[in-house]
């Protein structure tokens, strides 16, 4: 494996796929690259990476195919002139989307012969190949085992969560639900900071310790769920209805919008009717889930 | 001061206040404690804490009075049986609150006599006394200064954010913006995961791996927002909007109830609409910012 790294391919050169790419051409993998629109493909040209002017010549130079287009809808489209070369190939898909995307590209891709292993690496393109950086897959195991080394070009922390071809786009937005939610609130603070004509820089330090104790707070809040107890409260409920009013008064001090802020508030107030008051903020999972819908 | 550390009144005996008086305790510091409801003090009381029944009385007892009530709005009225009491002490407010009401609080305290400093704790009470727990002070600095050793007993990483007394409840609601809506996207992946009969154990150390990614994000965000310039994006506000079905297709295939982020959606399409597509997501900074209105 270290004098024969497996050849790749890598399709869709956007910043993500750029970044694969380069991690492959990095670790010493002959790499095929391809993109709607080749220009893209310059930089990497000159790292030493070879570039296929059709999809299909791109796909059938490489055991192993990593896909990073848009959607999953635009990774079949964009395979369709290739179809014919998929078959045995191991076909990985990095995109963002959907479970049902996930399991539709899965069953696509066995049509075509080709083994399968949804995958996610929903962090930034400079992160990729770092020791630390986490990528997860799921799909056909032997896919994973066969190409683990490979794949671990992209990130030292790549886990295969299961059998099941959904499961990584399952956890990948369930576990980046937090992320534009939590980043807006970074947003709302840094506009309330700027309008008193502070540096919002000046936060940095102080919101990276409130990420910190969020972190150490999660396995608790896991359990809490897990369990469905929520009486044994560090946070409650009261505590988080109780904070609604300052919200408002931030906003109005430093002229900034907290109107997006209300649905929460909206579900703190339902929790606490719901009789979850002084059970810790964690119930508020139990206000998320809709009552079944009739089939 | 080692031989003969301060002496410190801690008044309302929630689990925020009694932490901190459990940590004057341990400190070695004479700790008088007094609560509306007395009968909270009896931990502290075996501890070593000496309970006053009557307000004015523990005021009376510590050059620092430390307060640790719902708001500041009760705070003072708690405080209006004592405020003969005041004068010449230090009074340390340790609530959420808004700057209005550090402000004002700042005012009343003056008005009788008190020196005042306005702190902010928003960590858990099990946090406190920690060497990392990070507490910021807002006001007179003199008081700071002569009492920081004591204070240090709450946390390690104790900070004075300047002489504007509203400062540390500008910089808690501003840090503290993103706590409610991040907890909210991880309750809401935690009810996807459930939904598929998974553990939400099991997510807990990706969720851990996606808050120090943000937290390496937040510099960059910040000089972004700093100086204005969004374009040289990692994360663009079109990545996200690219995002946004894949929330809603979520929502529908787990039954969760993704509705509270249709405010953030019509953020980002405003951001997007408003020429900020291939921005950074920081961008959402500036729409978040209303339109001065006439006074």
């Amino acid at each position: 494996m270290g004098n024969h790294p497996t050849p790749v391919t890598v399709l869709g050169l956007g910043a993500m796929g750029t970044a694969l790419a380069e991690a492959f051409v990095r670790a010493g993998h002959p790499t095929t690259v391809w993109n709607r629109t080749p220009a893209k493909a310059a930089p990497l040209i000159a790292m030493g990476a070879t570039h296929a002017e059709a999809i299909d010549d791109a796909v059938a130079a490489s055991p192993l195919v990593v896909t990073c287009l848009t959607t999953f809808e635009d990774t079949r489209l964009a395979l369709e002139p290739a179809v014919a070369s998929l078959r045995g190939r191991a076909l990985v898909t990095l995109n963002s989307g959907s479970p049902a995307g996930a399991r539709e590209t899965a069953a696509w891709a066995t049509d075509h012969g080709a083994r399968f292993l949804a995958g996610a690496v929903k962090n930034v393109p400079s992160a990729v190949g770092a020791h630390d950086t986490l990528l997860y897959y799921s799909g056909d195991k032997t896919v994973f085992e066969e190409f683990e080394t490979t794949l671990k070009a992209l990130g030292g922390d790549t886990v295969h969560l299961g059998d099941e071809t959904d499961l990584a786009a399952l956890y990948e937005m369930a576990v980046g639900a937090l992320l534009l939610p939590a980043l807006v609130g970074f947003f709302q603070g840094a506009a309330a900071i700027q309008a008193r004509g502070l540096q919002v820089s000046s936060m940095v330090r102080f919101t990276g310790k409130w990420l910190d104790m969020i972190t150490n707070l999660l396995p608790v809040y896991a359990q809490e769920i897990d369990n469905g107890h929520y009486t044994d409260a560090a946070s409650s409920v009261n505590l988080f209805l109780a904070g609604i009013p300052d919200d408002e008064d931030l906003g109005r001090e430093t002229n900034v919008d907290t109107s997006w802020l209300a649905p929460l508030h909206h579900l703190v107030r339902r929790a606490a009717e719901a009789g979850h008051g002084d059970h810790s903020i964690s119930a508020l999972t139990e206000v998320l889930k809709r009552p079944e819908q009739p089939a």
